[in-house]
C-alpha cells in the first residue's frame, strides 16, 4: 500500500528486487481530484513516473525536464495555477479523463497508462469511485490537495473525513490480489492521509484480517522526523505521539511488524512490549540504490522469523 | 463572416483601423471538433490569436514559440496526435472546455477567452451549438479537420454536409450586430467550408437579405489560385470556376458587390454584366501591414459608390 513519496519508493525498490508477479501495488485515490474538469491522481501518477524512470526526482512530482507552456497560459486566462500541471503530466490527464469518460474503470485505465510507459508492476487504485479525502482544519473544510499544495500544509488539522467508506468499493482486482497474498506491506507513507483511505475502503481490511494475512508497517518517521511532508506534525495535531510509537499505534490492531529506522532503535522495546515484531534498519531511502537496498532487507526480513 | 486565415487577416486589419464599436467578426465554427473531449474552434482560435497579435505567422496556426512537450507525451501515451496541439494553445481548449462544461454559451466563452488575451474586438460563433461540417469524399464521409489536417485536403470533395441547417439558431448577439449593420464583408476564406457554415445557420442569410444590408465579398481565389488551402480546387470538385467568376457564382443572390484582385482585373467587365459592383485592388495580405492597407483600401471603397 503506497502514497506518492515514501511507498512509492519502496514500490520501485520492491519492483525491482521481486519477479513481476510477487508484487502488487495498492495506491491511494483519495488524493485525486479534478483540475479543468480533468481527473488527477496525484499518488498514481507518481507511482507510475516512479516506477517509469520519468520521474522528476529534484521535485519529487511530476515528470523529469517537463516544461509548463500550457500553465503559463492558464495563467493568463485566468485558470487557477496553483496546482503545477507540466505539460508532459498533463497528456496522462487527457488520456486519463478521456478513458474514464469512455466507461473504462480507473483500474484498467491505470493498467493502460502504465502499460503505455512500459510499467509492467501490477498497480491498482484502491477503489474505482472518486472518493475524496477531506480535512477538517482551522480554516474550514478543503481538500487534501488545496492543504497539501495550495495551502502547502500550513492550516491545523482537526479531523480527516474519508469518502471511501461510502462510496467506495473494493475492486476486484485488489480483492484477489489480497487473496493471494503471502503478506502486506504498509509503505513508509502518510498513515492519515495516504494509507487510511486505503483501509476505509469497505471490506479491504476485513480481506486482510479475516485470513490473517501478515501485515507489516515500515514507518514514515524517522527520528521524530517525517522524511518529507506534514506527517510528523500531522500526527501530533491529531493527537498521535510523532514518533514511531505514534505509527505503532495508528496501525494498532492491523499490523504484527513493524519496521523502524536504526535511529529509532531506542524503541525496539516498548514496540515489542506492545507485542510487535520489530525490523531495525536503515529505511531512509535517498537514491535508486537506497530503494533497492531497503526492499532487499525488508524482503528478507520478511522471509525470516524475527 | 471569417474564417480562419484570408478572412482572419482582414479582420485583423479591419480592427486596427475601425473604432471598436464599428465591426463585429463572424466566425465560422463548422470546423470545431473535440480532441481528447476538449472542445477545439480552429477559426475562432485562429482569429484570437491573430487579434492578440500571438499567432504563428509562420504556421498560420497556432501560438508563436509554443511548445509540444504535451503532444509528445500524448504519442508515447497512445493518442492520436495528427491534430498538432501545442501546449500553449492547450489552454485555450481546456479553459473553454471548462467554461462551457459549466453551462455558459459559446458566445460568451468566446469573449471571455478573448478579454483574457486583451482582444476587444467584437468576435462572435456563428452559433452557439456544435455543428461540425463534415465533407462526402472519394475516401468516405470525413469532419472537416480530418479531411483538413489528418487527410492534408488529399481526397475528392463530392459533397458538403452542414449541420447547422438542422441544428444551430443564429445566437442574439449575431441577430444584433446584422440589425445595427451598414454592411456585411465576407472575408477572403474558403466558401464552402468557412463561409457557406455561417450562411446556412438558419435564420442568418434572412436577417442579412429581408432588410437589405449590403454584402460584399473579398475574393480567396486570386489569379486562379488559392492564397493558402485547398479553395481552387474545392470550387473545381464542386463544379464551379476556379476563379473570382466561381465565386461570384457561389455567392450570387446574396452579394451586391465583389472585391478582386488587380490580377483578375481581366473579370471585371463579366462581373459588372452579372449586376456586380466590383472593386479592383490588391488583396494579398502576407503582412501586417498588408492586413491594414487591404482594410483601409476595402472601407475607402465601400463608403463612395463604385
Amino acid at each position: 500500500m503506497a502514497g506518492g513519496t515514501g511507498g512509492a519508493k519502496l514500490a520501485c525498490g520492491l519492483a525491482q528486487i521481486l519477479p513481476r508477479d510477487c508484487l502488487t501495488v495498492i495506491a491511494n485515490t483519495g488524493d485525486d481530484f479534478f483540475r479543468m474538469k480533468l481527473r488527477i491522481c496525484p499518488d498514481i501518477d507518481s507511482l507510475i513516473y516512479r516506477l517509469a524512470g520519468i520521474q522528476n526526482r529534484k521535485t519529487g512530482w511530476g515528470i523529469a525536464d517537463d516544461t509548463f507552456s500550457c500553465l503559463e497560459q492558464l495563467e493568463r486566462l485566468g485558470a487557477e495555477t496553483w496546482f503545477r500541471l507540466g505539460d508532459k503530466d498533463l497528456a496522462m490527464h487527457l488520456v486519463r479523463q478521456q478513458l474514464l469518460s469512455g466507461g473504462q474503470n480507473l483500474t484498467d485505465v491505470t493498467t493502460q497508462l502504465g502499460h503505455s510507459l512500459g510499467v509492467h508492476t501490477r498497480l491498482l487504485p484502491m477503489c474505482d469511485e472518486y472518493s475524496p479525502t477531506y480535512l477538517e482544519t482551522d480554516c474550514g473544510r478543503l481538500h487534501m490537495q488545496e492543504y497539501f499544495v495550495r495551502e502547502s500544509c500550513r492550516p491545523t488539522v482537526r479531523k480527516i473525513l474519508f469518502n471511501t467508506r461510502d462510496n467506495a468499493v473494493v475492486p476486484l482486482a485488489v480483492m484477489e490480489a489480497l487473496g493471494k497474498a503471502d503478506g502486506v506491506i504498509i509503505g513508509p507513507s502518510n498513515p492519515f492521509i495516504s494509507i487510511a483511505p486505503i483501509l476505509q475502503v469497505p471490506g479491504l481490511r476485513e480481506q486482510i484480517e479475516e485470513p490473517g494475512i501478515p501485515v507489516t508497517a515500515i514507518s514514515p518517521i524517522v527520528a521524530g522526523r517525517a522524511l518529507k511532508g506534514p506527517t510528523a506534525r500531522m500526527m501530533s495535531q491529531l493527537g498521535y505521539a510523532p514518533t514511531v510509537l505514534g505509527v505503532a499505534d495508528f496501525y494498532a490492531n492491523l499490523i504484527q511488524r513493524i519496521v523502524i529506522d536504526s535511529r529509532d532503535a531506542e524503541y525496539e522495546k516498548e514496540l515489542r512490549a506492545r507485542g510487535l515484531e520489530v525490523v531495525v534498519m536503515e529505511t531512509v531511502m535517498r537514491s535508486e540504490p537506497a530503494e533497492r537496498r531497503v526492499a532487499s532487507k525488508l524482503v528478507e526480513s520478511l522471509c525470516k522469523p524475527s
